[in-house]
Parts: C-alpha cells; structure tokens; sequence
C-alpha cells in the first residue's frame, strides 16, 4: 500500500533555505589576524546566490565538480551551500594531502573550477599546471602580483577571478534547482589512505542531509549553541557541522588559517563559544596553553574530538579543571563521517568508573548506522563488548562504493571492491560492539595480530608493555611464523639507563594479558618510527623485520 | 553523477532496532489503577517481536491494515513498532470519535484484525456488528464474560484472543521486514473533519523516520529525559513521540486512561518526568490542579502543547509559579503533525515582550517544513509577519492526496482534492509567517470574512470586542453582503445589567482595528451556541442568521 505523503527529495537546498531565513540572524564568525569578521547566515545565504550565479556565468551546468582550496571561513560556508544547490558537486580539497595525491584527487574528481583562499593561492599555484581540467580559478582575498601571475601562467587556465569582484553585483537569490533526485551527489572527499592513490566518496544530498538531522539529533545543537569548528571543511565535511548548523541554527566560529591554541582560547573567550569540534592534537594544545594562560572559557560545555582517541586523561582534565566534556566520535571520510558519539548511557553515574568506560570508548552508533562484528574466521560475532573482529557498518550516511571515473586500474577496482562485504563497509577497525551500541576499537585491522585463529590487539599488548616502568614506548607488530600464522614482535625503546630483559617484561604481562598473547620475541630499539602525523610506523617496523635489520631476542 | 552512498531506506524497523538495543534500559512506565508498571525498550522489542509472530499467524501478511482500540501504554507501543515492521500497516482507531465516524473509518481503512485495551472492549463491542471486515479480535488484559461474549458474537468475528496468552511462548526476535520500499504506508490516522467524513493520511516509513528525527533535533530529548505522553497515541502518530523516543532513548510515561489532574501530578512527581505533551485543556486542569495540591514538579522543564492555542496567561503561569516552559506547537493529522515548535530565538532577552511574542505564536516551522501565505487573491504574500492568507506547507512528512479505497463518492473525491494546491497542503488555516519562518494563525479559512477583496480575522474582530468591559462573550461570522461580498456580524453575550449600543461598541473599536473592518451589523444574544469540545459554533450562527432567527441592529 503507497503512503499518501510528498515525496520530497532531500536535499541541501532545503537546507540553505531554512537556515539563512529562519536562522537568517545566526552569525558566522571568521577569525582573521585584526580579530572576527562577522556576517549572518541570511548574508551567507546572499553570497551563496551571488555565488551560484557567477558560477553558472563561468559555465557551471549539470553535476560538474567545483573544487575549493580553502581554510574554514565564511566564503567555505557559501560555497558548501550554493555549489550543490545548484545542482553541481562541491569537491573540497584536502590542503594537507602530499602534492602529488592533490593533484591525483583534483584531476580524478575533475574539477573545473577551483575557489582559492588568498593566503592558499601560492601553494595552489604550484599544482596548477599538472591539473589541465582546470579553466577558472576563483580567489578569496587579495593577492601579490606574482602569486596572480604564477595563477595565470597556465596555458589551460582561462581566468583568474577575485571572488568579491565576481560576485559584485549579482541578484541575492537564485532559483536553487529543486527536480534532483535526492540520491544525485551533492559533494566529495577522497580517503587518505596510507597505500595506494585515495579513493573518493560521492555524499548525496540524501546522505547529507539525513547526516545533518541525526548531526543535531544527537549533538543536542540550538540556536543558542556558539560552535568553534576546527575540523577543517575538506576533512569528511568537517563532520557534519556545516550542514547541521542550517538546521540548529548555531552560530558558528571559522578559525580559516588560525588554529594555534593562543588564537583558539581568545575566540572561545571573546566569542563566547559554547562548543566545538577538532582532532585530540589541536584540544591538547589548547590544554597546555589553558593551563598556562588563563582565559575565561566558562562558555564552553562540550568539545568533540575525532580522528584518533584523545587521551582519557585530556579528557579528565578538561572536564575537571574547566567543565568541558570531551565527546569522542568516531567515523571516516566513507561514513560522511559520524559513526558513533561517545556520550555517557543516562544510567551511568557521572565521574563512575562505568560512566568513564562509555566516555572513553569509541561511543555509540547513532541511529541510523548499523554494527556487525565479523570475527577472524569471517562469521559475525555476538555484540557482547568482549568478542573483537572487523567492524562492518551499513546505513544511508555510509558509503556503498567508491567513485570512479573510468580511468582506475584493474587492481585499484579490485582494491576499491575489497572495502564492502554483501552490502556492508569494512572499516578497516578492529574492536567490539556492546548490547547497547557502544564501540570499543583495540586496533586497526591491518595491525592486529593475526595467531592460530585468534587476534591479538597490537595496541593493547603495546599500552601494557608501556606500563612498564622501565619502557618509554613499546610498539607491537605481526610477524610471519610457520605454526600460528603470526605472532607478535614486541620492539621496546627503554627509558635511559634502564634494563630489563626480555624475561623481566614478560613476568611482567604475565597477570596483563592472556599467556597465549604474550610476545616470545623482542627487540630493544632506539625508537619507534612515526608516521608524519606522529603515529607509531608499524609498515615500516614491519619492513625493518624482514630485512633483517633488527637483532630479536627470544624469550619463552 | 550518482552519488556512492548506500540507499538505505528509512524503515520503522530501523527505528525498532535501535530503540530496543541503544536504549535498552530505558522504560515505558504505564500507568495503572495501582500505580506504575514497568517494562524497559529491550522488553518492548521483545514483545514486539511477538506480537508480529502472533500476526503472522493470524494470517496478518503484505500490508494488511491492523487496527488499535487503545489508551497510551507498553502494549499500544509495541503495536506501534510490529505493526509497520512487518510490513502491514497501523491503524489506530480514534476512540473518541462518534461511533457512526468510528464505524467510517475502520471499514475505510480496512482492519481485519483490532487489538483492544480491555476497558474499551465493551464499547468496541458494540460497533462490532458493523465492521464485517474484522476477523479477529484481541484483547488486552481481563475482561468480563459478557464483554467476551458480546466481542464473540458478530458471525464474521472468527477468533478473539487474550493478548498476553496470544504472545506467551512465542520467540522473542523476528525477521524484520527489510525490503519495503520506505515510501511504502506504514500508519495511517483519519482527519476528524467537521463536514462530512473523515479523510485517511496514509504515513510512509519514511515520513514517520523523518519526522521522527526533526521531532529529536527540534526537541533536544535525550536519554535522561522521562516524557510523560499525554496526547493519544490514535491522535496523529501521538505527535511523533512513541517513535522519536526510539531515537533519543528518552524514557516515556504512558498515562493509559487516567487523564485527570491527579494521577498526572501523581505521575508527573513520583516518575520525575521531564517533558510532556498534550492539549491545552491537559495542562490547564493540571495547573488549577497543582495550585491547589502542591506537587514537587520541580523535575519538569517543559510540556508540549498542541491541538488549539495556549492562553498566554496560563503559559506564564506555569512558568513564573513552577518553571515549567510551555512550548506551543502547531500541526494537523496531515502534517504527521510537527509543522512549527514555539521556541523563542536565541537573541529575544527571556521574559521580553519580543519573546513572548514569540512563545505565544505558533512557533517557527521546523526544518524540512516549508510555509507560504496564499492572499485573498490567490497570490503569494510576502512573509512579513503582517500579511495574512490561507498557510499552505509542504514537506517530506506533510500529506499529497488522501487515501482512497476506491468507494468514495465524486462529491468526496473533488472535495479531497481541493485541499491541495499545486503540490502544497491548504492547511485551512489563516496567518502570516515572518521572515524568519514563525507563524502567527489569526482564524480558519472557513471562518475569516472576505469583504471587498480582504480578510478580515472574526478572531480579531472577537478579541477586540471582548476587550470591552461591558462584553462577556463575542463571536463574529461572515454574512453575505450584495457589495463587498461578506461583511462581519457581531453576536455579543452583555454583561448582566450592562446596555452599551451597537454604536458604542463601534465606537471602541475606533482605534483598535482598521475603519473598514468595524461590523455594521450586531446582534445581542443570550449565549453564544458551542461545538462539542466548547468552541464557538460558527456555522450554527451563520445558520442562525440564514433561518432570521437573529435580531440584527444596523449601526453606520
């Protein structure tokens, strides 16, 4: 039997509408080096038309890719807004990425026009040349000379626009296109995987607007909420808070390229920020600079931290010297990208060690994301917050499969296919899913130790070795071995003038960790390799190990 | 370009499994003659799961209809999540309805089986006869064995079962229906329209899902909240809260059939409720109430009103005497029913006049919800918050066409067919929306008087006469009028001993309303006559002025 209701598509323009009009006095706030810049939301929602219409002026018809360059700021915002409103696809490019993978995901998303912020333009300028399906660049700010001439210098580049300029003038409205199916894409990221070239995901208006609903849903968003969003725009849709505050009608508060804790503590201070969003890096720098210098964060109530887990005892300190609940999230560029929000069950006392154990676990899948545990033998297991495997999530904010242009290698297609399992996405995660929801990683997949049918979390046996007085840092990886498949190498930095054996460590983990776990073979190094985030370099450790080049003790 | 997102329908049983899984501790408390009986989300999944098994094998396959006699209680709800899930179709029968309406709508919809709250089986019975679609019958909780009989009569009544008896044994899991199209109906409820027969909405999945995610992000209930749920759940989905709560996990407090002002305080105190919804009469005789039996309702932040308009007076009431924020809402059976949730802005200074001009609006329409005025003249009207027409919406959860079963007259199909306008709901009612999207309703289409090509408000017109202190009672209808096409009659109910002139009162309508809107026409009558829920009897006036039962005073 049909419904007898509208079928009304989802989509973002629904969301421009609703919150530059009825959170059409909401500000956005972009720090800039003489402190804010404030414009509303109903400004916003101008610009965005402006915006559309010099695009569509530049040739931008049907689901073309405007790529953007650009911190977090209030043209960012227009350009989430206006680009799929008009029906074409916003492919916001991750700065941080190498040149080489830029120039891979610019040319693979095929972005014709590119918004650059000012301070941006040089380095941009740099790629150009290697990207020839850009025609238009658009810059927000003024620029040297030389930075507009090194823009202009490709053959295939036609203009060279300064965003004001462009927009100067044009109707305040435009006509936003409403016949699209909500499942066409609205925009794009590109996973930064370790190996091989990124691999893109395509949201659509669908995805993101449900995304933005259960983003308010679950965060508790108002309009009397002040959100400092650190989590740059190009990362995973900067978590959903852009779209989300059309709704909430939160204010929000752009660092753009301020993002070093003295500037962050004085917006939280002047802006009055109530909550905000970034990766433990950033919080934990704010910390240390807290601690030092004092401000008058008493606004602040909640901060979400993702990326990675933040420490338990950051998230202590937070909460016990400022008030400030540190709300872990997890997800990824292919889950748009909330997963699970860490917030404590109602049942749970605050301050308990039970409250602490949900506070600090991975959180809770939201509603609308769904959870399996596969185990090593590849059958699913019961969601009992003990039996680990592959985390596996399906649901209409989770990515099916992987944008392709045509141009992928047999290999990468078959890579990409890798990542689904009948309908559901491999997250890559390892860990356990508890009767109530919540999520507890203990590893990445590609790191867990794979012995004899069983896997060993390469984290936990490593946070035990570490708790050893004597060890400074301990990183566990998988070694090949002929009866269990694997079994873990232990490599262990001491602590200077320190040693222990090999035996001592073990009797060590002897009450840690089950007996079957723990390492026969150790390596004392003279550190741990890092990635260049600043995570431990298990490929490369692992690379050390077969090429002989580390001299491991056996111990049984 | 299609997006690589998974097209994950939105399905009751998603909402289902989360529910009971997430928020499996939460409770549904219902209320009984002794007090509280408990059952926790996890229960209620469980015998949901039952109840569905019971169905099936009563032959309930595909999208049958199954039909709820019920109050608010843990059965109702678990009805609620089955019913849908399975791929059949709640219909929950309003039992305030009168019994020829009631007889309407069951056979419209079609129910061939009914689940029934023992309390009202003995009234149930007595429409029996009548619904010769209705095979099967179950009863929840003890009955007499008259009542028994009297349910087992009717020759097409097969089977009438004891609910707990019907679900004991039966496993507690069950295959969800996961391949539904989520445009498919899951619920339909019927308009208690005033003229003629009531009109079916049929409610899709996804419509349901949608709204119930805008109820949770407009609301901000959480897991802590315990919502004590007034409004009946065969009342327009119980406005959205038996499946909002599936998301928020907030506990519900299900009155059953104690209504009254005591056991609601009683519940309200001993259940430390946070929340609640229901009509204003609710929460009126609630606050005379608890002005005369103090309660410790300390734990209540806010109730939910819809239905008719608040009186701002007992809104302050509650909020200066027991802190309590009465939220107005406004919405109909064919909008699911959340169209706008009275919240001030952010920015108006609480307790302002700005802001109470806020709270006693209609309030803001929620995201997903888009509102046009209609003139007069068939014309868009600004949203200025001064230009007055008919409200028409649309929306992912707001109705396209009623339901038809193939058997209604070309009389009742054209009339159906006139409440839409282009893809938008005619609400039937008339306001002005700000700019910032709040709607302020000053009368229903049928009711406002169109002179000369305006309208003008019989609410307004109404208030503004009752301002008078000489004035008890004032109703103003549209009368025919050869040159403006309407003009306005008063009916006023005097003051005992008070004698102001027709002339008199027109005079102290000078300066309150425009000079063209001041009636022409009076009559004093001794009462002013009143629908079954106590409103002025409109249409029983202008009948009375049609038939020259009205004595009409001409004053120029």
């Amino acid at each position: 039997m049909l419904s007898t209701m509208q079928p009304t598509p989802l989509l973002i323009s629904t969301l421009l509408r609703y919150g530059t009009t009825a959170h059409g006095r909401s500000e956005v706030v972009t720090w800039t080096a003489d402190g804010a810049r404030r414009t509303t939301y109903a400004q916003v929602g101008e610009q965005a038309a402006q915006l559309a219409h010099a695009l569509r002026d530049l040739g931008i018809t049907g689901d073309q890719r405007v790529g953007t360059f650009m911190w977090n700021n209030a043209e960012h915002l227009a350009t989430y807004l206006a680009v799929p409103s008009m029906g074409a696809v916003l492919h916001a490019l991750n700065i941080r990425l190498f040149p080489e993978q830029l120039v891979y995901v610019t040319r693979h998303g095929g972005s014709e026009v590119v918004i650059v912020d000012n301070t941006l333009a040089e380095p941009f300028s740099q790629l150009l040349e290697q990207l020839p399906a850009v025609r238009q660049v658009i810059v927000n700010g003024p620029v040297e000379a030389a930075v507009l001439e090194a823009l202009r210098r490709p053959a295939h580049v036609r203009q060279v626009h300064d965003y004001a300029q462009l927009l100067k003038g044009r109707p305040t409205t435009f006509d936003w296109v409403d016949d699209l199916d909500d499942n066409d894409a609205a925009s794009m990221c590109y996973t930064s995987g370790t190996t091989g070239n990124p691999k893109g995901v395509a949201y659509s208006h669908r995805s993101n607007y449900l995304h933005a609903m259960a983003a308010v849903a679950t965060l508790g968003s108002t309009q009397a909420d002040r959100l400092l969003v650190v989590v740059p725009m190009f990362h995973a849709n900067a978590w959903g808070y852009p779209y989300a505050a059309m709704v909430s009608g939160s204010t929000l508060v752009m660092p753009d390229r301020f993002l070093q804790p003295e500037p962050l503590a004085t917006m939280i201070e002047t802006e009055k920020v109530t909550g905000g969003a970034g990766v433990p890096t950033i919080w934990n720098g704010l910390l240390q600079y807290l601690d030092q210098n004092p401000h008058d964060v008493s606004s602040c109530r909640m901060l979400m931290v993702g990326g990675s887990a933040p420490a338990p005892s950051m998230m202590r300190a937070y909460q016990e010297r400022y008030g400030i609940e540190i709300i872990q999230g997890w997800g990824m560029t292919e889950t748009s990208p909330i997963g699970s929000l860490a917030f404590a069950p109602a049942a749970a006392e605050p301050g308990s060690d039970d409250y602490w154990s949900y506070r600090t676990s991975q959180g809770r899948l939201v509603c609308g994301v769904e959870g399996r545990v596969i185990g090593p033998d590849g059958t699913e297991q019961p969601r009992d917050g003990q039996r680990v495997g592959e985390i596996e999530v399906r649901g209409p904010w989770i990515t099916a499969s992987y944008y392709s242009n045509g141009e992928e290698s047999e290999a990468e297609i078959s890579a990409m296919a890798e990542k689904f399992d009948d309908g559901w996405l491999r997250t890559g995660d390892v860990g356990s899913l508890t009767e109530d929801g919540f999520l507890h990683l203990t590893d990445r997949a590609k790191d867990v130790i794979k012995s004899g049918g069983e896997w060993i979390s390469s984290v936990d046996l490593e946070n035990a070795i570490m708790g050893h007085p004597d060890v400074l840092e301990a990183s566990v990886v998988g070694i090949p071995d002929p009866k269990w498949d694997e079994r873990p190498l232990a490599t262990v930095v001491l602590r200077a003038g320190a040693s222990p054996t090999a035996g001592d460590l073990r009797e060590f983990l002897a009450d840690k960790v089950a007996r079957w776990q723990i390492p026969e073979q150790w390596a004392f190094i003279d550190e741990v390799p890092k990635t260049s985030v600043g995570k431990f370099d298990k490929k490369r450790l692992r690379q050390r190990y077969a090429e002989g080049d580390l001299s491991v003790l056996r111990a049984d």
